[in-house]
């Protein structure tokens, strides 16, 4: 067996059973391993910010990590901004980077690079077994590190026989630590005004029953990031406000708050700095504490702070359709409206949806929301393909903003490659949106034709029509409400991969 | 003047002129300058690994630095694979990379990274300068450093006023030391059979003249490497051999040579390793010399051993154009027989380039090819927007592989918004074909399904005509020699960019 083999057989047998990759010259004996080890899946993704991105939507939704396979320093390069998305969504992703042979890494050859330090920015483990009895048990620290782990894996040693797969990494579970949670029901129960704001594993639905159950027994709201990994939302779960991406917003549904508790979470902060203006977020005079526990610590509180009350469930709503132009305040009641029950909804949206995605999809069938966690665009076509290889029974729907879809455009002809079941919802305001308000809110002049041509997207308009079936996948465009409505349940009454351009052409 | 304003006016104080930007939030004020600096072109990028290559092309053919402007952590992350591209050329690049204000580094937001160890895989230089005083020094020495050099510009750095533009470098000649000759000219006029192997500036026609007539004056080979960053080529050039991108043809080309002297380069070695082979490709007994001086030294080696040798210059000859389907061994004669007087060729043509590429375009008129220096796929549409920005007369020909056109196919936009001349031709053989030969020579077992998905580009098959249109390039699809030479015709007959996709159905 060679190390390759190795390789392959330990990521199975630790249920690791989708390999996303660009593989070059260095790595294909594990593309030659493939052979031999059906129950891997090999995914082939045409550039490596899709096969990393793809890991992390795997990852979220099967709560186990997939494994990327990429070529050399400048592979890796090209896979870090979703990896740096995957890190702040602390999702599992074993992330096999090949390398040249040892005895070629002296000869600084062309694609010589320092994979290690690249690799440092986004991993919580880097490691490179330099012989093949080596590369069984760094498999087995690299699953067990967690988060984004990065396995440099030199050609000679896949291609070196006498390797042996390592087995099956131990178990970790630890006996559960009882909760503490005596300081925290004091201040819950203190009558001042309590915020807890919620991260991680907590935005599950029973998560999500018990923090509602700690609210209803006190003055306590309940909060979670704007684009959280993995967010439970819709009918019959319970309410979490999202905090607003502008940071006046936040000061406004924070205002008052003298306790803010986090949970699986740090501190608010803005994403980005503003003349003048602090980046924190938490109220003056409010005090901050860390929840430990999780799901356990907020369970323990709701059964001694409300034992007989019982989570308030979302209810569905009605909203009367909009009609006419499409634009960004309406589209997304009309996808809410007829969003497939148990869906996965991936939300790249941007500035198209600050306004209103969070309310219209709050009203939605049940569905689970995935974030754009490191602000690092270009996420949601491959994260959307992950999670669509993860849970082949459930409907992705992909919300993306134009300039976002561009990063990684490419990940549709996985989506078509694979017949994966998502519909992509483009939303083309022709422009990068965000950075026309942006402009404004760091205080530069007036844009001029100078600033203009760095945020303007139109001149060529991008015709995602035509770049959709060019990937392979089909396509259509509105521009209307009853457009979109028709074309979007067209699109999700037939399996396989779909795209809507939608062209957001009245109120931005 | 704040920081923002004293960065653009230095930058264009020492010839620095266009800026290939993606910008985010914390460049919005170097954006907002741009209004009050007209002679800095700004060029909207749709993803940074097209800043980048962009910077490369044109610092190849201006032979001045282009500027880059990048996002944070991730914006850097996407354009660091044609960064390290730019590097193996040794081009002039000041890689511009924003960063949050100081107070807010400390605070972790979404987009906070370690920005330094990335940068450090492809720069000469990495500076952050932390007070608005040192930006305008810190300038000078990125673009003294020469090569990629990384400025890391905290957001705010760039608002704060109080800056001063730094004026103009001081110029840095010194005075050329004389040549060294003694030892070379023993070398070469002992009648062994030496070969000398040319790179960087000395592939200009100037240098290949003197190269040629010291090859004149003894047992002398020349020859330059697969893809060298720029090389002057065709009727009325000199002729400099490449080096296969085969080791196998190497050996032949280099078999019995005593002496290897190198020119602005290292000693060749293969671009991978393959189990059981060396990867050093000098012949075994030569001995190995470093030439330094470049030019001068090769003109005063001309001079002395050959003063009365004028250059052997390329004369035009007759091809017979080939007929029928187009195939990786007929198209390029195509091309070579109607390229444009005086172009700029773009070569990531890759395997469909290795068989025929050089000898077809060493017989065409004569132009500048710009090669795949670092191997990392993804740089030909890019370095074809920054050669076009770079020589505005002359016509671009992009030679692009199927495959690698995938990773930054968004420059074509780029091409259309600036109304490049730009005629890209995707050589599409619907599969990583340099994968499928290099799966062979690893000595990997034969290909079956699970490698196959790996390697084949088929299913669906890319529509690069329904792309390059989506992008606003008007594209044709050719399929046979016949449709290739009109639409190649046309293409270069008409200013503005263009796109044929050139489908290879015969002859892999």
């Amino acid at each position: 067996m060679n190390g390759a083999e190795a390789l392959l057989q330990t990521l199975i047998d630790n249920d690791v059973r989708v390999c996303f990759a660009n593989p070059g010259t260095s790595e294909m004996h594990l593309v030659a391993a493939l052979e031999s080890y059906p129950s891997m899946r090999g995914v082939l993704c045409l550039f490596e910010g899709v096969a990393t991105g793809a890991a992390d939507g795997y990852g979220r939704m099967a709560g186990v990590p997939a494994a990327t396979l990429l070529h050399l320093g400048p592979g890796l390069a090209n896979g870090l901004a979703n990896l740096h998305n995957a890190r702040r969504a602390a999702t599992p992703v074993v992330n096999i980077v090949g390398d040249h042979a040892a005895s070629h890494q002296l000869l600084d050859s062309p694609l010589q690079s320092d994979i290690e330090s690249a690799a440092g920015t986004v991993s919580s483990w880097v490691g490179r077994p330099t012989e093949v009895d080596a590369l069984g048990p760094a498999v087995l620290e690299a699953i067990g590190a967690g988060g984004v782990s990065t396995l440099i894996v030199p050609a000679d040693v896949s291609w070196s026989n006498g390797a042996q797969p390592a087995g099956r990494a131990p178990s970790r579970t630890s006996p559960p630590a009882s909760p503490k949670i005596s300081y925290a029901r004091d201040v819950l129960s203190s009558g001042e005004s309590v915020a807890l704001l919620l991260n991680g594993s907590v935005l599950s639905e029973e998560g999500l029953a018990a923090a509602d159950r700690v609210a209803q027994s006190g003055n306590v709201k309940l909060f979670c990031p704007t684009w959280p990994a993995r967010l439970r939302r819709g009918v019959g779960v319970p309410v979490v406000t999202p905090l607003s991406y502008r940071a006046e917003t936040v000061r406004e549904q924070l205002a008052g708050v003298k306790h803010l508790l986090l949970v699986e979470t740090g501190p608010p902060v803005t994403s980005f700095a503003y003349p003048g203006q602090d980046g924190r977020l938490t109220p003056d005079g409010a005090t901050m504490h860390e929840l430990s526990g999780g799901l356990a610590t907020l369970k323990a509180l709701a059964d001694d702070l409300a034992p007989d009350v019982r989570a308030r469930k979302t209810t569905p709503r009605h909203v009367d359709l909009p009609t006419g132009a499409l634009d960004s305040d309406n589209w997304a009641y009309v996808l809410a409206a007829l969003l497939p029950d148990n869906s996965i909804v991936v939300d790249e949206a941007i500035t198209s949806g600050l306004q209103v995605l969070p309310d219209a999809f709050a009203g939605a069938p049940a569905h689970d929301a995935l974030g754009l966690t490191g602000l690092a665009i270009g996420q949601g076509l491959p994260l959307a393909a992950g999670a669509a290889i993860a849970c082949p029974q459930r409907p992705v729907i992909c919300l993306e903003a134009d300039g976002s879809a561009m990063y990684t455009l490419s990940a549709l002809w996985t989506h078509a490659r694979e017949r994966l079941d998502i519909t992509t919802v483009i939303l083309n305001n022709r422009s990068y949106a965000i950075l026309r308000a942006e402009l404004k809110r760091v205080g530069a002049p007036a844009e001029g034709p100078g600033a203009a041509a760095m945020i303007d997207l139109a001149g060529p308009n991008l015709d995602f029509v035509s770049l959709s079936k060019g990937m392979g996948v089909p396509a259509t465009r509105a521009s209307t409400v009853e457009e979109l409505a028709t074309q979007f349940k067209a699109a999700i009454s037939e399996p396989g991969p779909h795209l809507i351009e939608a062209v957001l052409t009245g109120n931005q």
